[in-house]
């Protein structure tokens, strides 16, 4: 391929895409706008550089120069905050502790990454008590805390308190610029075996996922929730949890009104809601519904919060009932491989006043790629799969913030990419509308007869019997088939059925061609229990093994 | 400075920044929106690809492989929005001709830029007659048209026409990745001296700008015109002017409706809008004043359409009148230079609702920075100047978005470019909102006395006396105060001005601190006719000169 460059002159400046960009703006638009955490601190965006560059100061003074990896394990706070701009700016890379793992995985994490400082709050003290000794990259450990209350420690040295070290450091900093391709942030990500993965992004991938949010959601008229400067932004995911979805670089940048909320707790919620008024959140799905299915919020008028959901699948009773409540509902799709925004779910101009039904429909689909993504479902054979939304493939992906690798971990990060392509492992479908909808993990998907069918899809219409309490639908090998479809069920109290019963009951979905033919369990086990992952999902993988023992 | 970097894993994909990217997308969106020229051609996004794999296939056909310069000579078309894609995409560059130059400015250009194709409107071939022998890159001329009628020249070998060379063309074609900083696009910018100078922009650039300039009009709720994918969209500027500011790239990538003009007049542009009914649109203050002075305007409905001015200073009475027709109107700012949106007018929240003569003040600002672009306004010291609105300054800027040189031309390029910073020659102050105002090009300001007075600000007061139909003023060497302001004053008709009346008359603007009392001018002279240039602007060097021997 030809083509041309032309030197720059001498004098001539490029501007690389750094997280600086990004910072040196957020006083432009709103300055005034504050930035709260819970009722204990505010400060507008003045204030905030000036906190930034304090904590810049606060790094120097540790005598670290850039290209080191300093930890953060906090709730969502106005610190966090700080350190997503502080740390990356500094050349330095931001380890977002996920304080959800297993005390092992924390630990193994802390020590991949190689954290030369931990910035912890005083909660997760007892956790990080248990690695004392055998934390080697370790320097300083900082504690935060939300109150007087003094913390100590007898096992690990302390080095300060967050605030006191802040109020010793300088609020004046000069922030150079340099590689746009540094690394900025690194976090780690679980799969069913093996250690965590240490996914990491640069500076340059960070600031074009900021500009692709603020385009996908201020440009795009169909995207199911519009947002810009004028909203109100409380986000309800965790901080670690892929940059927060990259809300909070958006919010800050363009000098949004932010809430952010500590540990969350329903009444803690409820406090924020009332009093500071938040236009848009985002959360998985488990946490909307606390939200929506507690009587404490009976009363709170949700008209006009826009919530988008990710993490795991809205499900259409969920999205119907926060749009009951005028909610403006819809979904989003990543992983922590990506950045995460691939896909956002968008509404066609013509259903803009269809029913609530006809609404939860189009906004649980897993949605419509954003700028610059290539996304795409192929079939075994490699080909792009029909766009009639029956058709199963795997998704993959190009885009300009994915993952490079998993860090000191090639063999990995070979599965991940392949020719070019980041394999998601999702399997998804795609309609007319350039609309994907996932319907299931590729090691679940059972392939049989040179179909896909969907564990999930098959499991949610199982449990569609009314004398079924739980299932999990597994492919198990099959000499003629490749695979067959079988499921473990746990009936109700007192309930019973049969598997020509179950059987029957399918046809009806097989007849209007719902499922495939191929789909009818070939094996059932009523069991009393189904086996689950430490965080609540199915363990297929035990299932199946299980299941293949006991045949 | 210390930072790390990663290397990608083997397989991985980096994703540059490309104009195909944004092809890709525009068929995402709203594929069935259709792309309009005149009434002549209509098509939609799913079309426009299979015609921008012609026009590369067009290319190809020709044996280029990449690498050359193709230049377009057309008025604003669907063909010329080809051409923004089909030409970069194929590791080309378009080199988009300024007809509004002198024949021998377009002739200089044409062979500076060493085009080996041109692509002209019809209308156009006259002037290349005139070069006819005197083209030495140029192997191919692609003319185009609006009807039947057969082209022919006597003097200049005519390749082919477009439509015809099209049609003969496969619309089958993979555009390919190639290096993100690969020159994308050229055009040339006249000063008042000296031959035009090409800038030119890569693929990078212009795909940042198209990002940035979603997200400052979708994303920043303080805009003064909101806009997105649902809007329709009619260009008034042409084609070769900056990249029609950069929103046919960010039109298409959004798939919006958009509609071609071709050559403008008045009933053209009349039942474009009333048949298509655009919702916005960008043009030069002269253009919007000849719609709205316009008899045959008086009955349209403009209400709700959004205008952005720039190329000239949006006054006051033209704001006024288009918001008394309820036009969204604001201002942008940018230059050749800088691709070039670099500022645009915001409105504070709190004066959404504020009246015509409020809103207008705001309107006609030169704006604020849009994200990622510095914007230091800097006094004779290189110092910031005081974000009071009143002291002026050269503005400089930084952004990712800027000539970083001009074409084989380095001792101006050098002149641009200082110290890291572009030098825009413009001048202008700031307030406290970071909404910047130009007052003037830095080669026409008073240097008086340690102060900067603007000489546009000068020549607007001396003009409101009733007794003048026109003046120009300049500084003219002083050794005592460097320089000193001075007036060449058209009369009006049949009256009288002293110069101690006209000094007088200017008392009550130095009284009430808008002007200076260093601005007073030192000497007047009455003439009967101010020198202009070639497009109509006050020829202030060669008053300047006139003025001094006349002393």
């Amino acid at each position: 391929m030809i083509f041309k460059k032309i030197n720059s002159v001498k004098n001539a400046y490029k501007s690389p895409l750094l997280i600086k960009g990004l910072y040196d703006y957020c006083t432009t638009l709103n300055p005034d706008n504050e930035i709260i955490y819970k009722d204990v601190f505010r400060y507008n965006y003045r204030e905030f550089k000036k906190r930034v560059q304090r904590f810049a100061n606060m790094l120097s003074n540790l005598g670290i120069e850039g290209g080191e990896t300093i930890a953060v394990m906090d709730y969502d706070s106005h610190r966090y905050l700080e350190s997503y701009f502080a740390i990356p700016m500094t050349g330095n890379v931001l380890h977002m502790i996920n304080w959800r793992l297993s005390a092992e995985q924390i630990h193994y994490t802390i020590n991949h990454a190689e954290d030369l400082v931990i910035i912890a709050h005083s909660d997760f003290l007892p956790i990080l008590e248990k690695f004392a000794g055998n934390m080697p990259s370790l320097k300083y450990l900082i504690i935060c805390k939300d109150d007087d209350t003094k913390v100590s420690s007898e096992i690990l040295d302390i080095y300060g308190e967050y605030e006191e070290l802040m109020a010793e450091s300088s609020d004046e900093y000069e922030f150079e610029d340099f590689d746009e391709d540094a690394v900025a942030t690194t976090f780690y990500t679980t799969g069913t075996t093996g250690d965590p993965k240490g996914v990491y992004f640069t500076h340059r991938q960070l600031v074009l996922h900021t500009y692709n949010t603020a385009a996908s959601f201020g440009f795009s008229g169909s995207v199911a929730c519009r947002i810009n400067s004028n909203d109100v932004y409380l986000p309800l995911t965790p901080m670690f949890h892929v940059h927060a979805w990259g809300f909070p670089y958006v919010a800050t940048t363009f000098s949004l009104k932010q809430i952010y909320p500590g540990k969350f707790n329903l009444n803690g919620f409820i406090d924020i809601f009332t009093k500071e008024k938040p236009t848009f959140s985002h959360c998985v799905p488990t946490i909307l519904q606390m939200i929506l299915e507690s009587n404490e919020t009976k009363n709170i008028d949700f008209n006009g919060w826009k919530v988008i959901i990710g993490g795991a699948s809205l499900t259409k009773k969920l999205a119907k009932s926060a749009l009951e409540k005028n909610i403006d509902i819809m979904s989003g799709y990543g992983m922590s491989e990506t950045c995460p925004i691939i896909t956002l779910t968008h509404i066609d101009p013509k259903y803009k006043n269809s029913d609530i039904d006809q609404q939860s429909e189009m906004r649980i689909r897993t949605g419509t790629p954003v700028l610059f993504t290539t996304v795409k479902i192929i079939n075994e054979q490699g080909k792009p799969v029909q766009n009639n939304d029956i058709e199963q493939g795997e998704i993959i992906i190009r885009a300009p913030w994915l993952t490079q690798g998993y860090y000191k971990d090639e063999k990995r990060a070979m599965e991940l990419w392949h020719e070019g392509y980041l394999h998601t492992g999702d399997v998804a479908t795609i309609n007319s509308n350039n609309s994907i909808n996932i319907t299931d993990r590729i090691k679940d998907i059972i392939k049989s007869g040179g179909e896909w069918i969907s564990s999930v899809q098959l499991e949610n219409i199982i449990t569609s019997h009314e004398s079924v309490a739980e299932t999990a639908v597994i492919g198990i090998p099959d000499e003629k088939w490749s695979e067959k479809p079988c499921a473990c069920i746990v009936l109700k109290p007192g309930m019973t059925l049969s598997h020509d019963e179950l059987k029957n009951y399918l046809k009806q979905y097989t007849e209007t061609g719902i499922l495939s033919k191929w789909a009818i369990p070939q094996n059932i086990k009523f069991v009393s229990e189904i086996p689950k992952t430490s965080v609540g999902k199915l363990d297929k993988k035990l299932i199946r093994n299980q299941f293949v023992e006991s045949l």
